[in-house]
């Protein structure tokens, strides 16, 4: 697995030269994970010529011993609570490395520590990495395709539990629990994101944190879930109908959104713009007088985040690529009625490979429950 | 409550004149809370002379439609996603309202966003806001420590529940989530941080991730739990042995960690400097030869942040206040033996007012399970 590791530091490495920078310092979470196979609360990691570093704050909320093991060929550092901050020990560590120049992370470097590495390191010129590590995520590898098959059939399997046991009068916040303990029964790390259960009123609504309202007769149920399975995050929604037959109004709109949401699956193609799946999915909602109520995209990468590049959305820019796993999750909420939100977890494949893998397999039909 | 939040936005709109700063821009999540009463996902505050300006991003995992409601004397915005991001559009707004400099914390706004807010408004002179808020933040008010009250009462109630239960065989994570469970189940809105469960070789380890190992007779089994009521955040640990009879290692251990801990809290006085109450506890287990062993810091504040200042640590600067809530956790990890952490959260109080107030009361005596 180490060399997996080490590769995409050398891709990472060679970008860096060739944008001028000698070393590079990584700081957000999911990228250092990505690079280095473990990453402590507040770990970054040095990339630089000969050896890279990993440097972890003794931090007593790190749960460091717990995680995932460093990359064999890391050097691992781990700091005392004296040494302070990783990032400005990076910084120190390259300039008595005798590096000039030192690429960080300005979309995760606060100004403050972004001060301190330059007085710690007069001599040091920071570049801007930007969004480097996120966009080597992009495509993931077969290794990390089926950690999120994994992911995804664990929420499957959690959620196929709850539908059999009986949902009326129990809470959103009791469901949400006992789906996250089904997740980890089925061998999820845990959660890959806060659960959302909405009951009634609360269903469709995208995020919708759960709350003391209790699942009634009638109600449309939306829930929207997913696993961490070895870091890598699954998600799948879906809107149910508690009671024996579902209103006109609930199978209209169930309709509309299970419409839009095949119709943003189906534009799943290697080099379909994003904001082409978007545009996709929130036609068939505006063609339905729903236009209004779409959130600001229709779905988003999932990987080593739950919520990560690319972004389906109206002003999102570039073009999906094979191996890209992401979500087609749209809704639409009535104020004061509910709504509908169907959200799958998908992997971009071209036309000749059968066209995007769907993960999350739940049927999608509007279930009454 | 609402004039609660207003009364806290004036004293930093006080602090903010004095440092010669005509508006605020504060984006550190839990100081929009503490100042705005709800904080959305991503929300920023704009406090200027006028009317108080939320910005929330239309975010669908911002669960806002279900979060607390914001004060009533706010003006509350909704981005649409083209907006962008809300600390650029409350720059906007700034510039706009012809403000001519706006305090920035820049130990939350990352380098991008703040080159973003220059670009956009490039006439307003931008300003280091600094940690003002986190310091406001130190001293609670009553309301405040009643609802930190009632999170330890309901941490103590779960913890209280599981270990009525049967322990031997379960493993650590499927323990941690029955706590979570609990916690929801007495009122918590969730739990705390990520509840953790050490067991044998794991126990004592902070932060310890919940993992697969199940407990077994003779293990020393650690607990580290604590509750969100009303978005403050309480944290109890215990450590227990499992099993008829702790074995003579066991029980030197136990006294010696009780011991620091005990000295940790007898400590907590206003006027106490933070690293005085590092020392007392950190003396105990160094003359009991474990020093190496101690980690950072034997405590640190709690409120809208389960781990927020001050830090109890050698290197902490500054004196502790009347009603500031911290926790006492300092604990030993024998590498593959395991250890024990024992952790209160207290208020600090005169002793005229009977000293500190013990928030989480579940027993200290090593119990055998």
């Amino acid at each position: 697995m180490s060399e997996v590791y080490a590769a995409r530091r050398d891709r990472l490495r060679e970008r860096c030269h060739a944008a001028g920078s000698e070393a590079a310092l990584v700081s957000g979470n999911a990228n250092v994970r990505y690079l280095a196979g473990t990453a402590p609360a507040g770990a970054v990691l040095l990339v630089c010529p000969g050896r890279d570093v990993l440097l972890c704050p003794c931090d007593p909320c790190g749960g460091e011993a717990s995680g995932p093991r460093a990359a064999e060929d890391l050097q691992v550092v781990v700091l005392a609570e004296a040494d302070g901050d990783p990032a400005v020990a990076a910084a120190e560590h390259a300039a008595a490395a005798g590096r000039s120049s030192l690429a960080v992370e300005e979309h995760h470097l606060t100004v403050s520590r972004h001060r301190a590495l330059r007085s710690v390191a007069p001599r040091l010129r920071l570049t801007d990495l930007g969004p480097a590590v996120e966009q080597q995520r992009l495509v993931k590898d077969d290794e990390e395709i089926s950690s999120l098959r994994i992911a995804a059939e664990i929420a499957d399997q959690a959620l196929g539990e709850l539908l059999e046991s009986i949902l009326v009068g129990r809470t959103e916040r009791h469901l949400a629990l006992e789906l996250e303990r089904r997740l980890v029964d089925h061998g999820a790390t845990g959660p890959a994101f806060p659960t959302s259960v909405g009951t009634g009123p609360n269903s469709g609504l995208a995020g919708h944190l759960p709350g003391d309202r209790r699942v009634e007769e009638g109600d449309f149920l939306s829930v929207c879930v997913g696993a961490d399975y070895r870091g890598y995050r699954s998600e799948i929604g879906r809107t149910f109908v508690i009671g024996t037959s579902p209103a006109d109004w609930q199978i209209e709109l169930y309709d509309q959104v299970f419409a839009a949401q095949r119709a943003g699956r189906e534009a799943l193609a290697p080099g379909t713009p994003y904001r082409e799946v978007d545009r996709a999915a929130r036609l068939v909602l505006e063609a339905a007088g729903h236009g209004e109520r779409v959130g600001p995209g229709v779905g988003h990468g999932v990987g080593l985040e739950n919520d990560e590049d690319p972004r389906l959305t109206p002003s999102a820019m570039g073009k999906l690529d094979a191996c890209v796993p992401v979500t087609v999750d749209p809704g639409v909420h009535l104020p004061g009625r509910g709504g509908v939100r169907i959200d799958d977890t998908l992997v971009v494949r071209p036309e000749a490979d059968g066209g995007p893998e769907l993960l999350t397999i739940t049927t999608k039909e509007l279930l009454a429950l």
